[in-house]
């Protein structure tokens, strides 16, 4: 892909973003692009190849959102950045002179995602890649349930330090949170909300506000996931304490 | 490495193609180099260390081929290329202005390679870098086999979703399968041979012609590698269908 | 980080040195850091994130010392680096004009340094971006032992080979090697001084001094970690000869 990119687009500057999204999680994909997309420049160009139905019928897009352009699969990797960005227009990738002459039904990102996204860093404009699209397909992504004892969120992303990220935000929190509050998992409650890991003992499980605004639960120096055993899916809650 | 690079080609653009190749595996690296190189634009420099024999007598190597330069040890690494790319010039790397004055006996790669795929970047002629020599060293690849009633092939690479990649092309297969056809592998026989992996059921074993044009046992949405328990070696046979 | 780099200074050249520092081993990426920056060009800027304590009480800082700059946390990172490149000026990273206008209390690598180090790339004076400061932290690093009849080292870094590379320096061992001299590891003597690895037999162990020119354990085609089951902090002893 990057020698594909490199061809149409000599001066182009590549990122790699992640390579441990694991493999055909679709929704571990969309995660990991809406905690890192806003901090690049606007212009940026998110190429995106998560994309486990590669060669089927679902289609390939290019979308204007915010004030970025996102290309990839239309099988909703996209869903959590469009949650937070208006799509401003978005395409269906088409064959012809913006593609390569032949498309690999296996490599799609090689082939039909790669061009585009370096004729959009040349400037060609994104209506020319293809027909306008109107129905982006968007995966039903967990939200939190806010109640009167608690919020009930669950984990939906965990980085490489073991962190347990969850879908729960803090402007969310701030409604709830009027009152003294603790975090629970399975298996373990009173966890303590502090401003950073060191707040807490070594090793210690707690829970904080981490560095995209998401509640997220952590053991100091420590892997949360190991130590408690979980994953993403499992729920987080946020209780008032007694 | 890089920065011996930059500081010789300030203007470089690096591409790492993998850091995935088996330690010291150089018929890994030698596929992996001919699965990329193609897409990358004409002129690029591919410097290469698979290096087991580091700090022996085998030579250093820059080898035009094609519209690319290679650089690296004369170890059979770039022999999967060269079977398709004629080699125009090759020259064996020596001691000299265009190397560090000090070359390590276990890092060629930093203080050799390095640098004069560096100065290859830069424009010096590649007749500068050393002697010509004529005599590369090529490992012996695994070809298939047509007999009457099947191919008989190999599983020459594993991608990172467990795919197992044989040295069956679409040129062989075309002259074979003239009458309906399917796949075997080791206690696996009757798998289908279909266009992309969901033409498959969840998890069921197929084969089709991936992004390098070469036969590969797949798993939809699965690693094959993993199912049917097999890797690098393992026999891939295209059978006539009873 | 790489996304708020390049938002401040879109020409910068960005390279991984590496990203398998064990998670929260300030040590081991002081060693990785000190392998690596002194084959890059004068005027670079290594911005080094292992940072257990981020949101604590520690400083960041910005350091110029020999013909480079060092951002990171003021953990030690840079204790290894600074024995041999002596400070010039060390300033404390402040909030303001340099700095993302909210710093994470999680990820000050982002919001903190990844500022700072593009700023610095620009060419803005180190001086700006904080008060000077004269007592960066350093964390103990362990010095070989110099006695009558032996050197006592130990393994500081292993690399992904899994040589085991010691803190014995060329120097020391010259001053020692005065006559014929082994290497001794625990549960294993004799072990004889190569210059490469293929000096040894496929799977001996051996010793040789390496690409930065530290005493190394090693196997011919093998992981000498494997073999001998130890890691970092493992006592390496050379030997006077029987």
């Amino acid at each position: 892909m990057k020698g594909v990119l490199l061809g149409i687009c000599r001066d182009a500057t590549l990122v790699d973003i992640t390579h441990e999204v694991p493999v055909h999680d679709v929704l571990a994909g969309a995660f990991e692009l809406a905690a890192a997309y806003r901090y690049f420049p606007p212009g940026t160009i998110f190429l995106t190849v998560v994309d486990p139905g590669v060669g089927s019928s679902r289609r390939g897009l290019a979308i204007r959102a915010g004030d970025y352009i996102f290309v990839g699969p239309d099988n909703g990797v996209f869903s959590v950045v469009l949650a937070a960005e208006p799509v401003r227009v978005a395409v269906q990738l088409a064959k012809g002179p913006y593609a390569r002459s032949t498309i690999s039904r296996t490599f799609e990102g090689r082939d039909l995602f790669a061009p585009a996204a370096a004729w959009l860093a040349i400037g060609i404009d994104i209506t020319h890649l293809g027909p306008s699209v109107s129905d982006v397909f968007r995966l039903e992504t967990p939200s939190p349930v806010l109640a009167d004892d608690r919020i009930v969120g669950q984990v939906i992303r965990v980085d490489r330090f073991g962190n347990l990220i969850s879908n729960i935000d803090r402007a969310m929190y701030a409604t709830f949170a009027t009152s003294p509050v603790g975090a629970e998992m399975p298996g373990r409650s009173g966890i303590a909300i502090v401003t950073t890991y060191s707040d807490a003992e070594p090793g210690e499980v707690c829970a904080l506000f981490g560095s995209t605004d998401h509640l997220e639960i952590a053991a100091n120096g420590a892997s949360a996931e190991a130590v408690l055993g979980v994953g993403r899916g499992a729920p987080v809650h946020v209780v008032r304490r007694a």
